[in-house]
């Protein structure tokens, strides 16, 4: 990791440095960064180590800034923790130039200053932007556009006619743009519906390792600016998805659902064909959401439950013996009252 | 996308065209085609669109037929768009003829028309059949086996000996004969378990994007003719899967799981391993299967219930709160009458 | 498969061979072996095929043995079983040596006997331990450190600075090290926290096909000695697992969970983030577990519970529609006896 001036640190980040500048090499937690360590305070329950960290400085808020000597005092110590690991963090590979052990069809076009790793494909007509990197077994299949300074990690895969915008991320292994599901029964066994469509990123969207995106059947899937994907999520032909949406792992999205802005889908969720989920909802984990879902909503299960029924429906679940019980109960008891009621009514 | 006149494609997917004959140039929905496009009414609930279509022609059923001007008449109209689609549809891939860039062991055998990109990895007595595809960064291990016209896309992987019978088609980074999970706790800790079997796939078999088929212990998993396999799906060691078999999206099928004809599972089921599901069986999303299934069953759920219980459980899984209040409810009502009774016994 | 005298196999294995010697050439289940084949039994459901296998001798406890000919007494069968496998089973692999075709950085080290197979990549000042086998299409980014006999299989990633102890298993397509999902919502946007850790296994790991295990934000994440992982198995950021883990496909572990020593999770299992579970647990398929697991727990569902309130749990969930018509029934009873109850009383 590079060494930097905390009073250069405050500069480029716009953060307010108390106490003595002094060199910093590394960023650490708190219990476990050391002396030329910069540290940072993002959950609360975490200032009890403030009192004892060796950290050169700590980025803090102001409230917390008083409990340590040295501190960077920011409005969103988290945000700017993860700014200023960005300034230490080496980026990934120590490649440059286009690998002659690259194949690249001579009807390609490589913006200025892409990075070509060894046993890349790029095919036909494939277009990228300025500045991007493209990492070993890659396979950019023909009519490829992509925009500047994406990166494409080892083994990633884009089929033909993918369109990625600008500052786009592909972690290892993900596909983009395979045959989707397209089958139908028919009398004589399963016919395969040919997939003529391909998938479109916007800017800044990111596809998780081993994750996978359909292509559409005619027009492209999409996936909106900043919609950042987990690993190993599969999205099905035809999606359309907007912008800022967060998918967490292993979490399934069928076949032509459409999904506004601003969701979180939690890990292990699946979304059935052919729905529409509003903007900004938050769906927990290992929900099945079979419905259209409103703006807004929050909640969890499967059905998919608002949050309340949901919360109840937890606490509840594990006491379902007994309530069985309670009604097997019931059941004698009422029984008991109604023969006791018919034999004073016969008396 | 190519053209086509109408005339051509009615003798060609065997319709009657309706109206004067024209050439189209692309396929789309009713809503999005425009003049030179060719559509398809496949699902009811799009009829409406049948009167403000731009498209050149619909392929319709008679009965809708009689909405549009110009029309390909189909008893199957889903079915033939697909047909249709198949004609329109340009194949991945421009590259053809064996690249140089590919390592192919001496002792492997190609048949006729084969294309081998660059960096494919094919072993030592690896047989493929005539006109398969084999795509970058394919690996195909020693005494595969491949039927002819078989497809393999970008970064799929065949371990040693698995066969392939005709036609089949690997989506991306797909994985065929890894080891599977054959481990056995003992007194010293976990000792792995070998697996010597391979894979055995049947005619017009598919397996989905980064899905993986384990190997066998002993003979070979199997997957039969027409079976195709979605996306992220897991397959264990030794099972064995029929013919004209779906299987969804993040579906995971355990070991040794055996698996009649015609059976679809949809998205992130779990198969339970050891057990027999027959044939013609309807399993729904995030279903959790235990126990044997018989032939024809409908249902869903964890555990599995049959369809009519099935709906029921989840029209009632969000009443669950108001149950518990029911019941206590009835708990203090039942108390107060016993209390009645006692007093007015004691009277 | 080669070939073994019976009384060869019981010294190697430690075993007492009854019945004459004779010479076996492969392995098979009771009901498959021929007269050339050993066979075993593992599970007593299957003794009733001791009397017809026309297996040349049996992998059989004292007991069982004398229902055959020929055995090989063993206190395990299962266990030597798979140790006889593993002298049957030939390795994955003819390739031998450093192939020309794969890209070795002149700052990489390669121990002695290594096999390197075409197009891999091996970057900057990697270190592979002696007798390691990387397949095709492996990518090892810089400073990776991987102990001796690791084998890769094709299109395994291991991102900069994974390390790997001695004699790991990485399945094809497994990903290590990958930016794990590192975004936090702002009032700008989402932002992204670089991850700046990397991933370290311990001895005797392996890591099923297509699996991901995510780098560490600051430090490592860690998997240790003799944990196995399925396929499709996802590992966040920052987790920590201990020793002998047996992690079951499509198992989710999220963000800073901290796993003891000898834990089951069975399949599509998910675990929340920042939870701890600690030794010798066994959570079974599907469960969704949200809060910390003791020692020596057992049970599964979503939420956890124990193993009888779960058993009772899965019995008594498809009766859900019943209990709520006999809590309707109670109502209407309850009502009657109530009004009958204040008649009486207005008498």
């Amino acid at each position: 990791m590079p060494t930097f001036q905390l009073s250069h640190l405050a500069r480029e980040l716009g953060l307010v440095l108390k106490g003595g500048d002094l060199v910093v090499s590394g960023l650490n937690t708190l219990e476990e960064a050391g002396p030329r360590d910069l540290s940072f305070l993002a959950n609360p329950k975490y200032a009890r180590f403030l009192g004892s960290t060796k950290a050169a400085a700590v980025i803090v808020d102001a409230e917390h800034a008083k409990e340590v000597e040295r501190a960077l005092i920011s409005e969103y110590p988290y945000r700017d923790f993860g700014r200023a690991l960005a300034l230490f963090a080496r980026g990934e590979g120590a490649f440059s130039g286009i690998s002659p052990l690259a194949f690249i069809h001579p009807e390609a076009r490589l913006g200025d200053d892409c990075t070509v790793y060894p046993f890349v494909f790029i095919g036909q007509r494939a277009e990228l932007g300025a500045g991007c990197t493209v990492f070993p077994g890659v396979y950019i299949g023909e009519d490829c556009l992509l925009g500047p300074r994406c990166v494409l990690y080892p083994n990633a895969v884009l089929m033909s006619a993918v369109k990625l915008g600008k500052e786009c991320v592909i972690q290892p292994g993900a596909v983009l743009g395979a045959e989707g599901f397209g089958f139908t029964r028919t009398e004589n066994g399963i016919q395969k519906i040919p997939q003529a469509g391909s998938v479109t990123l916007g800017d800044r969207v990111e596809i998780g390792a081993n994750s996978a995106v359909d292509r559409g059947v005619l027009g492209p899937s999409r996936v909106g600016d900043d919609s950042k994907l987990d690993n190993l999520v599969q999205v099905g032909h035809n999606v359309s998805m907007g912008r800022r949406n967060l998918v967490v792992a292993l979490t399934g999205i069928a076949g032509s659902v459409s999904i506004g802005d601003g969701n979180t889908f939690a890990g292990q969720a699946g979304i059935s064909g052919h729905i529409r989920v509003g903007d900004n909802t938050v769906i927990g984990p290992r929900s099945g959401v079979a419905h259209d879902v409103p703006d807004n909503f929050q909640g969890g299960g499967s059905p998919l439950m608002d949050k309340m029924t949901f919360l109840r429906h937890l606490s509840l679940t594990p006491k379902l013996g007994e309530l069985y019980k309670s009604v097997k109960r019931l059941e004698r008891e009422v029984k008991e009252l109604r023969n006791a009621g018919k034999s004073s009514a016969a008396l």
